[in-house]
């Protein structure tokens, strides 16, 4: 199973994709998509759009993974990471890929075991996981691998669920 | 020359269409895109993409206006409006038109004549302006109309400045 994680900006767009492969998970590529600050928000939109499309028909990923909620921002902030979310979210349903979200206390609970562990413990334990020489950069990059990690424990989860109701 | 005024929302989109035929501007149609609180997010914001992809389709407008920013509303709620509004422009600009982006103090100076008006004025005057029996329900309707209103007022203005440039 291949998952998308995505980090929603409208100034950058983290993306992730990992295999699942039994209990082992493996990075298959991640970087960002990028729109330039002086460029009207309606281009920025359709750049994220296509390149979204565009990574998606590369990797055919089965699902993706993005955050819900997010804290600590303004609402300006928020708003624009919305424009961004709404646009990465279309693109994915019209692949049909299951999405999932999560909120930074899952994503934090799934990587380090507990929804206080710092940013920086987050990426660190992102870097180890997926046996990477160095945390991926920008930030973004290394939240959209840990988004990604969360689906694919979230996943397996449900998956032993679904496997325990039907046994 | 036919303007497409977006108030959005993730439950409720407002539109209204408008024709500007010289200093005059007539209603076209106008009503809410209304998605249920129980569907999946994604899900909504396909057919608010998918419901105005099929009312520009069928209305021809040449240009939006939608809101730029807004006040007093928390940062959940900025997140979701982002997301209804990013994939409302996405559809726009696919469909080739001019998008005008209004703050609220803009909306209400065109409208009423000051910044400062009140919601209830700037909907009374949407009513009168456009020679309406009844304020549009809800209210988002109305504000799309008033956006609508705020575009063609702009692009007057617009045409005036290039036509003494010219001259």
């Amino acid at each position: 199973m291949r998952i998308l994680g995505i980090d929603p900006g409208l100034a950058i767009v983290g993306f992730g994709f990992v295999d699942k492969l039994g209990s082992r998970i493996v990075p298959v590529q991640y970087g960002a998509i990028q729109t330039e600050a002086h460029t009207p928000t309606v281009d920025r939109l359709e750049i994220i759009y296509e390149s979204t499309l565009q990574l998606i028909d590369k990797y055919k990923p089965d699902a993706m993974g993005i955050e819900k909620l997010f804290f600590n921002r303004n609402v300006t902030t928020a708003l624009t990471v919305g424009e961004a979310r709404g646009v990465v979210m279309l693109a994915a349903k019209q692949r049909g890929l299951q999405i999932g979200e999560y909120t930074p206390l899952q994503v934090k609970q799934a990587i380090v075991g507990y929804g206080k562990a710092e940013k920086k413990q987050v990426q660190e334990m992102v870097k180890l996981f997926l046996k990477l020489s160095a945390v991926p950069k920008p930030d973004d990059v290394a939240d959209a691998l840990a988004i990604a990690i969360c689906h694919a424990h979230s996943s397996s989860l449900q998956n032993k669920l679904n496997g325990s109701v039907r046994g």
